[in-house]
């Protein structure tokens, strides 16, 4: 397979580019009897949407999702679940000097030896809209997690310099700020930032943190398949993303066992840890306990400033870019970042219900 | 599937437990026409094998290759090659007593959570010896590799505060030195601070780095078999590995987009890159530079001290782990990051044949 | 995956339900540079279009196709193609009836039992309608496995008792004839019977024959995809096909071995076989032959006799179907077995390109 | 992947040629706490042993299987189970004539063709020796769905001309007598029938049936992984295997639908058909009938006669097989129709298991 097609229980493949006649997203193996609308969706869409603030493109999409099968009086059938988004602000004329060379940065030059060509309008299948099939279908790997009690809740941790403090998190503040900060204060400062950085023609990057709260224990197989290789490929195929943590991530490298593991114990609920080093994974396999992981974005790589590069016929030569860019990528990835770790939680809790023979005598003797 | 599955094209099959009869691997797909023979194949399990220092546990395993099928007359047929790998040096007696209780930092709870009971032996499906099949399998995607003109390098980077200096970098000493450090200094420091954990009880963490060179442009999928996604996928279903950076990874997060886009340019050679934050990789296709990535190891969670955990029947409880246990994951999982990148990098180099219909007709009609 | 996906290469991901908005179809992995507009496809589309003679259903679909992604300047762009049919004549009303009982022969009954409901207009995913996905997307695989001189001709070589004569064989009577075959005095003879059959409210089976001609030696895997079972897979998942052969089909059982095998020889155009009784396929690889495969079609099982059944309360009951019904099924599947053909033929002419080292190094190192 | 692995949920990975060290299967997927020993395997191994009458080839192998990993205290632990079968009796001397020409009827010219080289040694891969990996996993697949009710029975239908009445089925005589017939009187009058083909050194093909009971209605998915596109899929790909049946199979090409359609009725036990034209699917899902298939096996094509054929450079010539070789495949290959059909039946059981939402409630909820 090319790669447009992620998991194996609840599958979904998405399509188009930016300045096609739509995008979408297939879905197939979504269980039967979910009541599922159109605006389940657009809820998750909306997010996503550029135009809200000012450090997002100016750009206006309606971005209205269309339900096309898979869908019955309001539930869904057990069949594939065909999602469309029609492109309706394509300005294709702003882009046709981007045919004539390779932005830094981007995928244009490896799409041309790749594939011989490209489709140059927008970034084609690179575009940031590419992550619109993800996010529609992530909505609705999202509703059936929440219906068995798991949540996911991913902010804007980090723009450039500027992070969060967690003691001031304030959930709603995700969906308020322009940032996607759950912290009004620090969503202020990185608005200064990032108004710096426009001011100097230029973006910048950040981090996003989400949390999954409810996971039973036993979610991810051993050994390819782990939770976390799961997680991470579907994060790491998030379009700018450059690095992946679970737990304390990174930190791992500098702590010692002692301070690392995480000591079980038990009370009248049941088993718990005494710390979370560990973001709710062992082995592979979830242990209860929030997980928790980060995604690492790169500054926007397009940028107004000066810059040299090739043109098409790899003469040198140097270009300015004109056009629609956000100066950060992050608060409208927060939720692309949300359905895709929707998309690989809900994979492998589907997968798991046939770890135990038990569970197959169950379903079908009983 | 379960998870024990790598792989599209070039596509890996692990079994085994640490204490079974035996671990291998399966590999389906592989190109007819290689030569190969078990030396080739040996000389990568060497590089994990324990016993070497004093850094790695003293037990002792030949862990002698055998090739049952897919080879004859000393190459591959394109039928799937079958490895295995003797588990000649089993000392059950030693972990009966973890049957009771659950490590802090191990897979015995999510084992015991998601199949109802384990084999408690060594870890069982969730020891270090798992890896046996992933070194056994990209030794032959290595070497498949190299005959393209890839070459694939890793090493430690770090050991808890002790880091290489790059200006030292010594490739012979990866595979002579104790730690799998490239710079000969850092590595007798590094062992210094390993000594100090030990005397303490206690283990450290550490990093490991891999450079991929000689890289065409092109390898990759646009979408969820980003090459960076699928090398994340790889790497973070190793044990013990909670970070994955491609490039400059966590640092893209604070960086500004001027500073963090590659110049193109083009000299006699052809097109390069100024700079390579982006690690080799634009849109989840290579660029032709060299791939950069890093692995976060975690400290070994066995460690000697006492601990708090629960026990079979979740009573509260302290143990002290005994046995056999590096002091640090990291040097003897150098090979194991090489060879999970060498069969993510086959992959999609195979995948990647049938990118362009000229590549077709030039197979099929001339 | 929940099986609306066929091919590891070409994959293609089928969606669409009788009555919903439209059906469609994502193709990934299409090769970038392929010539490709709509009307490519339309030409298939309308091979399998109602209305076109009696014994067809006089519902009226334009079945107009739109290709909404993965097509930029004429050529495929080596990234998905989403296609999509509306459907424009859905006259609900007619199929509320249904929804109160079980048809005999249909999967009414089956798709309650599996899901616990069903979206029972016009059959809902069930329908006939569900094949304009694989028309549309074999339409493609069609096209690209002519450029690599491969053609694919199916046609009905039976209805009910009436078979063609292969001595009068006539390719442009396929497209011409009310039925489908390839022999015009069968064609009107088949056309009496159904008339006959029509007269007496019942409906016929049939039987499809496939033939691919130019096919290069060396295609398929030699175990579980081998030609011959991947062309099962295909055509067998094609609704009312009951029996698939290879070759001589089920008339191997009564031959023996000197009969059966086919012997090779060479002329100045290299190598042949005098008789061809394995239809091209030997060892699941093809032989370099003309491949031959047939399908048996049950009768339309919608007939207007009073029928005995189950209601939807499984109280026993007798019905009357009305509404729109071909007598026969085979004519318009005809195009649905070659374009199912055409995605099995060029999955495995794609897995095919990397079965040799040599290849890899032509492709990488040349 | 190139095609050695069987399934998505229960998935098996088949290696071995007739002549190297060994056969075997990974099986990935298996449910843990199945209780499983080495006998459970032995039995269904042993009734495709050759040497246990004069219609098999007096080649001696003990076949016998060893459990490498994935059981545990005589348990099934969740994670990959390695079976592995050594060869004992290679003759590699009898088969290097077989090196300097391409036998009729078999894969020797597709895989020179396709790899550039073969395993010439019995076949290679391509002899029968490689459904010992099947039987072995398909054992397990067995033991699996009898403890949820369903059986599966094949045995031998037809012999060149001579059919079984099945007024005296008999289902001890399948193991019992060498033909594999469950009629004794039609097994020696096929014994007769093999004895004037050998006499005339030459071979016969046959029929065999299945039948699987104990089926719930919907398993089976509703496009491509129909249960009979899963089925034929399985049958088709053991080699020698031509045509394959559902129900009435190729007779509905010639039936009515007021014949062919089976009419649903309810009584005190539930819902059943009057008949069962249908084989026990409609719309590919399971309607809770008996499952019938068949498939249709080809003479053996190593046959005692002087032959006409190539040579390896493609010269005319003629040649005289020796060796060991049934004079027909079918008693041999019962075995492996049957264990073909529970890889493919529990393959769907197993994603069955996630078809409704309720489903996920009951599991994760309560």
């Amino acid at each position: 397979m090319a790669g447009s097609t992620f998991g194996k229980n609840f599958t979904v493949t998405t399509w188009g580019e930016s300045h096609g006649k739509a995008l979408g997203v297939v879905v197939d193996g979504c269980p039967a009897g979910l009541p599922l609308c159109e605006e389940d969706i657009q809820t998750y869409l909306n997010r996503r949407k550029p135009g809200s603030t000012r450090y997002a493109t100016p750009r206006r999409e309606d971005d209205s999702v269309q339900i096309l099968s898979g869908v019955f009086e309001g539930k869904t059938t057990g069949t594939p679940i065909s999602l469309l988004v029609p492109n309706t602000s394509q300005r294709s004329a702003d882009y046709t000097e981007i045919a004539s060379y390779y932005r830094p940065g981007h995928a244009d030059y490896t799409f041309d030896e790749k594939y011989g060509f490209r489709d140059y309008r927008g970034g084609g299948r690179s575009s940031g809209r590419e992550t619109i099939g993800r996010v529609a279908s992530g909505a609705i790997a999202a509703k059936i997690l929440k219906e068995l009690g798991i949540e996911i809740c991913a902010y804007t941790k980090a723009i450039g310099p500027v992070s969060i403090d967690m003691s001031r998190f304030d959930q709603d503040a995700i969906t308020q700020t322009a940032t996607g900060m759950p912290d009004r204060i620090a969503s202020t400062q990185a608005e200064e930032y990032l108004s710096s950085c426009m001011a100097q023609l230029d973006s910048s990057g950040g981090i996003i943190e989400c949390r999954i709260t409810g996971m039973p224990a036993g979610i991810g197989e051993p050994v390819f398949d782990k939770l976390d290789a799961r997680l991470g490929s579907a994060i790491l195929s998030i379009g700018a993303v450059k690095a992946f943590e679970i737990g304390d991530g990174t930190a791992v490298a500098s702590a010692r066992g002692s301070e690392n593991n995480d000591a079980f114990y038990t009370d009248e609920n049941g088993v718990h840890k005494k710390t979370n080093h560990a973001g709710g994974i062992l082995g592979g396999i979830s242990d209860g306990d929030t997980i928790l992981l980060r995604a690492y974005v790169k500054p926007t790589p397009s940028i107004f400033r000066q810059q040299e590069t090739i043109g098409k016929d790899h003469e040198n030569r140097s270009i300015q870019i004109k056009g629609r860019h956000d100066p950060v990528i992050v608060p409208r990835a927060v939720v692309v970042v949300e359905c895709m770790t929707a998309l690989a939680i809900l994979d492998l809790v589907m997968e798991n219900m046939t770890a135990k023979m038990d569970n197959l005598i169950d379903f079908y003797r009983k």
